[in-house]
């Protein structure tokens, strides 16, 4: 297994923030730090979130200040032979830019990449987005200035008195997938699970 | 089901906090925000955190400045008939503290509390930690000086004429939990499972 690494492969951070749809954007307000979670999806080299044009804060990232944000995935833990060598295997991003508010057709586009990207496959099974929702939807790129990424998929490293003793030592896995769907208390009788949900059952989420 | 709210509920605040071991901290460096993903516990009204000594970003939090930090948990992708009302089932918390570095016995102490912490019942299988491994260790307390809480477990809540349409809704749950397990390639022969892994094995993570 490879070690702790810190890596500048593109590739590894996209598939990272491809996989998790939750991010943690950062910015500074009145010189002070807030962190919030939002979801978002990756656009080529963006990232996109949307969220009510009454969000107290995408309204400030929409200012284009500085937004650092933060999206990771924790993949199992470590079991060493010390609570100094137990670890935690992860995936994480770090990444650095600003956000612009999109307007017209951009936004239009960007709220389906980011309809479809958190309910993959489900555009095709909705009518069109209305005038009226997209005027009440706040739709930011944040496009990426410096990024960083890091994955550690280490066994435990102990030395060797340790290794010596009865403890054991090893990983366990954690693995998210999505459960049975469930009807909404207003279906309509006789409409049956869409094929986009049918298709995610019991797959692993990321 | 409820709806979408934001609470003052403590209890709430702190369950969320003792499922969730990954925290996402954000701070202010000339004039700019970093947020990290770092694993936490946490220790009745305080935050526990734990990293090298050679960390930068938690020596520069150990200066006392301010500190958001965002935790969260995606419990469920929420299917409407528009992308509009579509949404996710979420728990998630925004905190605000400053942290300090803990010395001597509250060190010693805060370290085991986070050992068994990340690694639910792991410490008593664990030898002590010695006083290099200590001395390497930078262990950092978050006082929580403000916090919000936010839980939103909706149906979709779509119009009547959305409801009219052969749109199937409903929500797809996520749910994750612990694989299993698997032995160190240098574990020595004879050596059973930890019971801290046997337990967890199987079982929801959070």
């Amino acid at each position: 297994m490879p070690e702790r690494v810190t890596t500048n492969d593109k590739a590894a951070l996209h598939a990272l923030l491809d996989a998790v749809p939750i991010g943690h954007f950062g910015f500074v307000e009145h010189s002070s730090p807030v962190v919030m979670p939002n979801a978002f999806v990756r656009d080529n080299d963006d990232i996109l979130m949307h969220g009510s044009t009454g969000s107290w804060w995408l309204r400030k990232l929409s200012d284009g200040r500085e937004v650092s944000a933060s999206v990771s995935i924790l993949e199992g833990l470590v079991y060493a032979r010390s609570g100094f060598e137990s670890s935690m295997q992860y995936k994480s991003a770090v990444l650095f830019g600003r956000c612009v508010p999109l307007k017209g057709v951009e936004k239009a586009r960007a709220l389906d990449l980011v309809v479809d990207g958190l309910l993959p496959k489900r555009l095709s099974e909705l009518r069109p987005a209305t005038k009226k929702e997209l005027a009440a939807t706040l739709l930011l790129k944040m496009r990426i200035d410096e990024w960083s990424f890091k994955s550690s998929i280490m066994w435990p490293e102990d030395p060797e008195e340790d290794i010596a003793s009865d403890a054991w030592a090893g990983f366990l896995p954690i693995v998210s997938r999505y459960g049975d769907p469930e009807n909404s208390p207003d279906l309509r009788p006789g409409i049956p699970l869409a094929a986009s949900v049918a298709r995610l059952r019991g797959s692993k989420t990321f």
